[in-house]
């Protein structure tokens, strides 16, 4: 929405302006992309399905739990949100074509602050030539945004986290690590050089290697997932679902290791656990028959083994990755 | 999941379970639609689309904002959350076919209280033929739910707000007033006699007209929407976006003043604030170019006037219905 097609009043709220208000205000002049044939307005939108196929998932983010309104501006917490819902199709071999997205909020919200999340909503979401097709605005006593993504398959099989077989190349396509050091910097407080700043943006707007998806399902990817919740942890869902043992190579991470060495050296952590336990980077992670494809690097292998995720042939100590109740 | 299954402890909560095994106990058993050909345990479902597009729709419930668990038990809260992001489906003239499930809660929330949702999710989704094709389970400070659903046209074009046209029949399908009447029975905690037991049920978990959508878009209905936050409220938006008034016929809501007449003079209340201005019935209300069909009753009539309202002529002075932000 640009300012002048806006009409917001300086200092109106979610309460003084009012619900209907706030969604008309929020969603003009916003252009939908072309799998969207019916937008905003009605009781429900319509996408197309390319292939006869929706690919969907969700995910939802809690204020104090998944961002911090002292870390993230609204901007950033609508981008994350997008980002990791893209990041789920991304895991099985599709494109994300539409989103749509209910936010909780208090009355007291300023219609500013809900028109920058949406402004970051739209931004992330341009990236992908997606939208944001429909959503739900309702009063909560904090801020609380679920998304729905929709995505399309292109004609090809989902990629499933189960097809992993003895022999295949195990490989990695994006960051790991950096979500987690930035996490460590704010939570210890440390400013530190400008590439710590650099740290502190990829935990508040993570960069899904967008398009590697259909990419990896094109080389013929037998198994894949995103990094939501650290490399050990995801490759174990696979490990699990196609019942074989994964070994990785602990040199192929020097790259992310030197990465955040500096950053851990100045809270004193591990660059170990951010790299292998720290999740929300949506890297991409996924098992190949043969070499794996551009853009995409060799990290281990898929053992006949017992259902385990080792690194260099032994179980791994240190971190084991994010857990939503503790 | 049947208790069989389930291997759910007694006394375990979100916490000592751990989200993986909740998610495993919630899934287990569990038999999905046959528009769900992926369903949970992988980055995202597969939903088939029948004739190349998706409608889509989310609504979000926020605990003690649109349920009081003192009030609903945990089954009653999933089978609303369902029935009415339905019937934003049914009133585009359309059919659910599967709903992706968000579900934050505290950590100290039973396992128990989660799968009683997980089978009202169930159970309601299952009078549709569909089913939960995926979801995410979240630490939040209090119960927030939110529900996208996903439906098939079958081939027709969607039934929008838009296209009410002078001389249509205004008709309704469905119940109304019946949810106000629970809710006021419920905050002036008056049982009386078991028709009131009916409408407070109806509030817990209304009852929409599931297919009487489908059976409005072959009538030829010109434009649809579902009553969720007040027949006056809802007609509104038709207007507005019909650019259209609408006069209601007072004398056709008698039999649904009548069913909450008793109740409305235990409590103090007005039975005509409820039938018109009541929300979440989720009755359907659509105007038709001739005769509504079988199954739909006529209540007004769309006028060659501007956009508005009226009830036998006249503006309407009660409850103008539900605002998220009140």
């Amino acid at each position: 929405m640009t300012g002048e097609d806006s009409g917001a009043d300086t200092g109106d709220t979610l309460a003084t302006a009012g619900e209907f208000v706030v969604i008309d205000r929020l969603v003009a002049g916003r252009r939908q992309a072309g799998a969207v044939t019916l937008g905003p307005g009605d009781d429900a939108a319509v996408v197309t399905a390319g292939d006869g196929r929706t690919v969907v998932s969700t995910d939802m983010l809690v204020q104090d739990r998944h961002f911090r309104l002292d870390w993230s501006a609204p901007r950033d917490v609508g981008r994350k949100a997008i980002a990791q819902n893209a990041a789920d199709i991304e895991a099985m071999g599709g494109r994300a074509t539409a989103f749509v997205v209910a936010f909780g909020a208090p009355a007291d919200t300023s219609v500013a602050a809900a028109t920058e999340l949406t402004d970051g909503l739209w931004a992330e979401a341009a990236l992908l030539d997606a939208s944001i097709a429909g959503g739900d605005l309702v009063r909560a006593p904090l801020w609380v945004l679920s998304v729905t993504v929709l995505g399309d398959l292109g004609g090809r099989a989902p990629v499933r986290r189960s097809g992993a077989r003895p022999g295949d190349t195990v490989a990695v396509t994006g960051e790991l690590g950096r979500s987690a050091a930035g996490h460590a910097l704010y939570e210890h407080g440390v400013d530190g050089p400008a590439g710590f700043a650099e740290l502190r943006r990829r935990h508040l707007t993570p960069q899904p290697p967008y398009g590697q998806g259909v990419v990896a399902a094109d080389a013929g990817a037998t198994a894949m997932t995103d990094v939501s919740d650290g490399l050990l942890a995801d490759l174990g869902h696979i490990a699990t679902a196609s019942g074989a043992g994964i070994d990785l190579d602990g040199s192929s991470f020097d790259g992310d290791r030197r990465a955040v060495a500096e950053a851990a050296a100045a809270v004193g952590g591990d660059p170990w656990d951010w790299v292998l336990g720290g999740g929300e980077d949506h890297a991409l992670v996924a098992t190949f028959p043969g070499a794996p494809p551009p853009g995409w690097r060799a990290v281990g292998r898929v053992v006949d083994g017992p259902v385990a995720v080792l690194v260099d042939g032994a179980p791994w100590a240190g971190n084991p990755g994010w857990q939503s109740f503790d």
